[in-house]
């Protein structure tokens, strides 16, 4: 058989054009339909989840970026055993009627993509993701409700998805009356499936709300129960700039891709126009480095001469790229956010200054909530969000979780096996801001590991768990110093008792020599005060904390849990 | 300033128009260029091994398409720091001159998306994202020369790939000499870092002979060491079959979908036609259950119509898909391959029966090597196969990794803390064949968790975990067993010393009763065999071992690993 098969391979040609024949092009919707797994869309749970946040989403970049403070009401109703009715209205700005049928029908279409600023939708997927979800599993259109102000009409239409050209179908469209001045409507019929826990909506927008303090929002479950999580705070989050590209982050297929679109006429104004942190003396550095006339037409720039432009690029000395693009939550905000959400006993909250991974700036934010009513005996809770989105699956996969296993949490008073979470009665929230944060897959549930990113986590948590440590050490000296008086106060009135029967003191006299003895105590062991004020001296003795130390700690924690009940 | 930003929506027709400005296309090639690391461009280290890696994919996937014994050479070699060229070669049936472009330089075109046939390759995009990310860092087009017979001229063409149109550009094409009867070469230059270790090339190209017992590998390494791994066997695997779609794994909108693309005139011969496990009789039942006239025209059924077909297909008994779409690599194949990989003790390989996930075919093979050159102290080594491709990253968020962490190792004589991999002297090797291998992501590291999958992984795991626990068993019983007689033996030479003083026994004497001694001992305690031979009704002992048990056998496996050498 065997040799058969070898000699139809002398007539390899007729082979190749037979296999020729099978060759055709994948619409990306076809791709994606096929590959729901990778936009989140694995199982009916997950797919409830994954719509509402997509829709979400882009209801709070869009009211941002409008300057509107959000109010967005989210409602999901069960249909059928596994069918359910989703519907998501914001007070945003509306879209205008010829966009609405690419932004909510068409893959790869928007307005985040092409530009280096903080938001939460980067794509131009999500929201289209789930309508195709949605038309495949029930196929029902999806039906938008906009208006983009009073003196407008509001618009409606159905929309489904053509897979196999990747381009919006217009079912109906029509003006309808709405009382309201603007905003969006989303509805989607979709086959999912309910349930609570860690990963389902209600978590999800309890989530949310630790980190958007600024926006109202009103959930209706399938259960039909309401739940406000109220605006915390009438600031909006300052609006992220915009920027350029930064010439360090820079790869050479990208900077020929620049020299051929550019409208510039000469090398020089391309370096200074088309970047960020490039002044006209740094372009003429780089260009006499590079060995390139500074008025030089970008269009004829060889392969070699671009080679040549990157390294004097990587030889030039620039300022790191502006930082207002991202916005961080800010440490009062999320430490508010923290104590909404987790019945803790200590917080530390810590904001990173911004830093850079392959061009693109980024911030870093690390809270830790300690004791209260968290079980100690557990491996800790990790909180991840990203550009302010909570992150709800893939935990393992994310640099986040990572950076906190090679973080040594021994040291700041957790006990922690090797290559694992800490364990202990304690809460660890993370936040990266970016104007492209890099997950691991199209799903957005885990962060990819960057080098520089990982850094910026890790000196976050050591703020933090420095903190932490000195807390955790002197409710730890606290503890045992007053089991140590305990000890001595129990035996007193024994000592008393001896010394009546020696001394033949009566009663009144007992009484008082045992309190005279209970001042000495006091004064011998000093106050509880003075112990709190020393403490901050002693942190260095963390460092030495063994793992029965660690036992200790957590009946600490948890008798401290106690105290506050 | 809330406040004036809150003006500002009054006016929000005009921000809606603002905002529309900037929404636009994003090209797949721009798409997947930004978001590399869903493709295995993470990393310089990463991007190497990706590369390598998409190239002996195809070059295998088309010689075993075409019955070719395949014969590859891989050669890397370093230009500079962080730069490499890398050059495959196959023997291969070769790629017809107007396909090359496309195949080579453009996402999302291929042949294995669109048919249900197991094969490495399924997207389309692999070889072209290589192409484009060493475009990207090095400028350079890729250059491939491909022939598709004797009586053909070699074909050589260097390519780029335009990203803001997702279309090949053709940068030089010329015929050449080739002196070689058919196949395909690539070379592409790309950013690099080469390093050893369970990531590598090396490692790679490894695990793939494990696997494909029927390739012949020849590599030659950045630091021009020649690698060879020679062909085990000439019988090349049996050639999946394509399959059409099983309608249990159909969804409403794909149904409806084939229903408008059909060419067949009823939705009788629809059914017949377009579906696998459909005869006349199903599909009479069919859309009787559905009140659906057999001769009615496919094109014109309404949403309903397919909702109730689709309901009535569920309530219709029907066969499973045919399963000669996924070929196992086979237990004594894949043991091959371990025993020359792994050097081990004791060897367990399973194949489960075909099973079926969302209409999809696949199969199961776990093999599992204990004891040998392993060391018994560390959390068990876990090989990843997808359609005979290795899996080298992201083994925490695989199906296969999750699977063996749910399953009770215990009770077969590892160790293993709870939510952790089992630790001991081991190996397992599991291997997933389907026509469609659910990956976590594009880059193809980790299969996502459906629960048909994992069950089945689990059932195999059982499988070899049993036939592992009566091994450790035995020889923990043997290990002890002659524990016990050591000791007794030491003790006769004293019984025979104290004998000849109380009885007065000559030297010869003596001997004579230290022998008897022994002989008497061999008889009451039975010999090895026999002891070797009782074991297997031990078996059910095995649950109860416990934790002393466990570390007592990883020195049992110690020093099994020292009888071999």
């Amino acid at each position: 058989m065997t040799q058969q098969k070898l000699n139809e391979t002398t007539s390899g040609g007729t082979k190749a054009h037979e296999m020729a024949k099978k060759q055709r092009e994948i619409s990306v919707a076809e791709f994606f339909s096929k590959n729901r797994h990778l936009l989140g869309f694995d199982n009916p749970r997950k797919a409830l989840l994954t719509t509402i946040k997509e829709a979400v989403d882009n209801s709070l970049d869009a009211c941002e970026e409008a300057g509107i403070l959000p109010e967005i009401s989210v409602e999901a109703i069960q249909m059928a055993e596994s069918r359910f009715r989703i519907i998501i209205e914001d007070n945003g700005p509306g879209i205008v009627k010829k966009e609405v049928p690419k932004i909510f029908a068409k893959l790869l279409y928007g307005s985040k993509f092409h530009r280096l600023k903080m938001s939460r939708g980067q794509q131009g997927i999500g929201i289209s993701a789930s309508v195709m979800y949605g038309q495949m599993t029930t196929g029902k259109p999806a039906r938008i409700t906009t208006k983009i102000g009073p003196k407008y009409p509001a618009y409606y239409c159905e929309l489904n998805i053509n897979t196999t050209t990747n381009k919006p179908e217009i079912k109906t469209e029509k003006e309808v009356e709405w009382n309201k001045d603007q905003g969006t409507r989303v509805e989607i019929d979709l086959e999912a499936i309910y349930q609570k826990g860690s990963q389902s909506i209600d978590a999800y927008l309890k989530q949310t709300a630790i980190v958007n303090p600024h926006a109202t929002i009103i959930y209706t479950s399938p259960k039909a129960e309401q739940i406000i999580f109220p605006r915390a705070t009438d600031k909006l989050p300052k609006e992220p700039k915009e920027i350029k590209p930064h010439p360090k982050g820079v790869e050479l297929g990208l900077l020929i891709k620049m020299m051929q679109d550019t409208d510039a006429r000469t090398m020089q104004s391309f370096l200074i126009n088309d970047f960020t942190r490039v002044g006209s003396g740094s372009a003429k550095e780089i260009l006499q480095k590079a060995g390139v006339i500074p008025n030089a037409k970008p269009g004829q720039m060889s392969r070699d001469q671009a080679e040549r432009i990157l390294k004097a690029i990587d030889e030039t000395k620039l300022m790191n790229p502006p930082t207002d693009c991202v916005t961080p939550i800010g440490a009062d905000q999320f430490e508010k956010g923290l104590k909404k959400e987790i019945k803790a006993e200590f917080y530390a909250v810590t904001t990173r200054p911004p830093s850079v991974y392959r061009g693109n700036p980024f911030v870093v934010e690390a809270g830790i909530a300690y004791g209260g009513d968290q079980e100690g005996d557990k491996q800790i809770r990790v909180l991840r969000y990203a550009n302010r989105v909570p992150l709800q699956y893939q935990q393992s996969a994310c640099v986040t979780t990572q950076s906190i296993i090679q973080t040594n949490f021994r040291s700041y008073g957790l006990s922690q096996s090797r290559g694992a979470l800490p364990v202990g009665p304690c809460t660890i929230a993370l936040h990266i801001g970016s104007v492209w944060v890099p997950f691991t897959s199209e799903s957005k549930e885990a962060i990819a590991h960057y080098p520089e990113i990982s850094k910026e986590i890790k000196l976050a948590l050591q703020e933090c768990g420095r903190k932490l440590a000195s807390y955790v050490l002197k409710k730890k000296r606290l503890h045992s110093e007053l089991k140590k008086r305990s000890h001595i106060e129990k035996y007193i009135p024994h000592i008393g008792t001896a010394l009546q029967d020696l001394l033949g003191l009566s009663p009144g006299q007992k009484d008082l020599v045992e309190s005279d003895l209970k001042v000495i105590l006091e004064e011998r062991r000093g106050k509880l005060k003075s112990i709190e004020a020393e403490n901050s001296e002693y942190d260095k003795e963390l460092a030495s904390i063994g793992t029965d130390a660690e036992a200790e700690l957590h009946d600490d924690a948890d008798e401290g849990g106690d105290d506050r009940e």
